[in-house]
């Protein structure tokens, strides 16, 4: 999606350690508007599929996920919790992630009666790099025995396995911008397609 | 907002220790349909103020800013981060809130490039009780010489302080429900009006 590189070039920045902020857009600062258009190009990348339910897990992937889920016919969205609380009670999902920007371990909860046997369900998220957080949501999906019928990511890291590995595994990952390398001394982005 | 107030007795939960469950439609599986009627409504209430961004707080309060912001002119949502990560960097507004649905206290976060001197911000959150985490918002918006417009809430609980403070604070509070009682016992939930 052009439109995602072009503000990524602009807006994002790029850190030793590949590390890609693009924070002053989509995961701190929301540009809702571009959201929207994503929306529309993940309507149109997964047209034709049977989607019921979007699932994503907090906290950046639950704005992309709303704005998006108008471009398919006004799903619910199901947001995976990293942490207990009292507010959640009942029978659980839950599985476990390894979180890099954060450091530690993070449980990935979502509880048994918003996630359904034959349910059709596509899975959004901000990023994918290692596809660690993904991994937690298709667990979880397959402890519910959930259909997934498609992956939408904004930003790939092309650069690391996790895209690869999910599409080995068989699913449709489609990422809205596929960084294939960053540069930090320089700022320098080059962008991929796995498209088509 | 009637919808509400009808969707709260038909799918919400009244638990022990004065716990008003509504995940199935607002704060875990999220009814984006819901929400963009919640902006739509938030719109007609703060009409005629400028509001140049929209500040919430992970995680809850993301989905339902992004897709109210629709109705605000996309202007940018902003959401306040809860834990420290490699991905913030740079300067910060600091604060520190109390959750007791988490039982912790946690930070709050926002960087300051993202709320600057002279923003018209309206707050919008999902639940208000005690308003510990829109005091900690309120606190932010005054480190940045921030404007507050008006503050939007979902579910108010008016048997607790938080409106109550907030309003004899001369914040303008629109809460698009407001739970005077509720009895675990019979699920019984009765409503009140702040409006006008």
């Amino acid at each position: 999606m052009k439109e995602l590189e072009d503000r990524i070039r602009r807006d994002g920045t790029v850190k030793p350690g590949n590390v890609l902020k693009v924070d002053a857009f989509l995961n701190h600062q929301c540009d809702v508007a571009l959201f929207d258009r994503m929306g529309q190009e993940w309507a149109r990348l997964f047209s034709g599929k049977r989607i019921d339910k979007i699932l994503t897990i907090e906290a950046s992937g639950i704005g992309i996920a709303c704005v998006a889920a108008r471009h398919f016919g006004n799903v619910p969205v199901v947001f995976a919790k990293k942490t207990q609380s009292i507010n959640l009670d009942g029978d659980q999902y839950v599985s476990s992630i390894y979180s890099y920007t954060k450091q530690r371990e993070y449980p990935v909860i979502v509880a048994k009666r918003f996630l359904s046997q034959g349910d059709h369900v596509l899975l959004i998220d901000d990023f994918l790099a290692k596809g660690n957080a993904l991994h937690g949501l298709i667990d979880i999906c397959h402890h519910a025995q959930a259909v997934i019928e498609g992956i939408g990511i904004a930003v790939e890291k092309g650069f690391q396995e996790g895209g690869r590995t999910l599409r080995a595994e068989g699913y449709d990952v489609q990422s809205l911008a596929i960084v294939e390398a960053m540069d930090a001394s320089t700022g320098e982005i080059t962008f991929g397609s796995r498209e088509g």
